[in-house]
């Protein structure tokens, strides 16, 4: 089985992401995920835009981030994102936070696929199979 | 001429609205503005949820805020509003923040009519004249 | 055993909490959350700034939102937090998002306490453990 | 004179930017000038983190935004800083957000000097003011 592909994106924190602890406040991690999944997408070769352009909404279920050490203002964060488990409705990404070396934070996310009109829950749209089974490597769904 | 109609919020600070300086995030103000114009526009028998729903969008063109003292987590602020300007496209609003007695901050937003669809100016839709300019008081546009 | 205390706080949905989706993006959750973490602490007469004045932090570790109903602009949504464990370094709360009677998501934050200079894991105050205990019921570690 | 110097950071629409409106919710404008002042000490040789390790903090006094046309989810934008006022006590930069060619908004903020213990106003750091007001260029205060 392939290993699954996973994608990464730099970000410098910003101040507005600190709290007065010194450090980044932790709900800014869920918008690091996200950052990280846009990213996966457009390296997949399918921008999130394009999936909503299409009728799709890509909806979150339930987002987990374990924290192990701080982020502070002034450092440059890499989010790298993978797919974690892949079925025809639902999908899973697991996310790491580091700087440099250091493992700041782990995380999920899942996922349903909606129809934008309607808000009805659907099966992924046809054309991101192939692509996002082959990403998803030994992670894809039986 | 009656005076302009003010409404008024009380937000409860967030620790997430805080930065490392120990206080408030300037940013932040901007969102509390919005809570009072919400607030504005609802006390004002005008839910802008029922504006949003009748097709219109009152988008924002331009925003200033002044800050005098900071504010800090822990404190309840009350964020103020009042229309300063009204025109048939275009109108401003007027904020000031309190702590109790005093000034946080004080600032202003402008804003056009613009139609949901198609996203073209527009005057402001015929069955909001009325209660906008009789809560703009003096402040209405000739 | 008691029941856990519970501590609830309304909360208006902010327009810019909303996304291009159409709803309250999902990272919001997280500072609902803690904001009804403040209420709880708050309501238990140990406010939580008055813990940072003591030289305590409570140091988030871990976060999870479960989500099941979106929530809109225009809604009041009321968050409830209890303490889910409650052991002499470490705490669980667990948290309810509510509009009205729907249940919008669940979640749960993990905390453990740091002390302010050095930034060194603690055990709890001692000044807080009668009321924590309390106020934990049944969820009281043994 | 000397033209004033500028910085620029280029930055990724995040999906939490956007609102129900459909494209960038306009407070965030705010965090992105300050990322791009961010840059600009870098540029300069003095990192922001770096001054406020040396005791000094750079408060925010007042920031306007004027909105030409909406960012979109899916946009890169550059924002642009420079500083339009240096006066010992006080300064202003200037911002641009650009999505390629099309000019999106201008903005700008005022800003003070604060010792960090005490937060009393004080002069510029000295060892600030040559290199500030070689980046001010004409800017510079007489």
């Amino acid at each position: 089985m392939p290993e699954p592909v996973t994608s990464a994106v730099d970000v410098e924190v910003r101040y507005i992401e600190t709290d007065q602890m010194g450090h980044v406040h932790h709900a800014n991690y869920v918008a690091w995920f996200e950052l990280a999944r846009t990213r996966f997408c457009a390296d997949a070769g399918i921008p999130y835009p394009a999936i909503e352009a299409l009728g799709y909404l890509l909806v979150v279920t339930a987002v987990e981030v374990r924290y192990r050490q701080p982020a502070y203002y002034g450092d440059v964060v890499t989010i790298s994102a993978r797919i974690a488990e892949l079925a025809s409705r639902r999908m899973r990404f697991a996310y790491e936070v580091r700087r440099g070396a250091d493992l700041l934070a782990t995380g999920a996310t899942e996922h349903f696929w909606v129809a934008r009109d309607g808000r009805r829950p659907v099966r992924m749209p046809e054309s991101l199979r192939e692509p996002f089974a082959r990403l998803a490597g030994a992670a894809r769904a039986s």
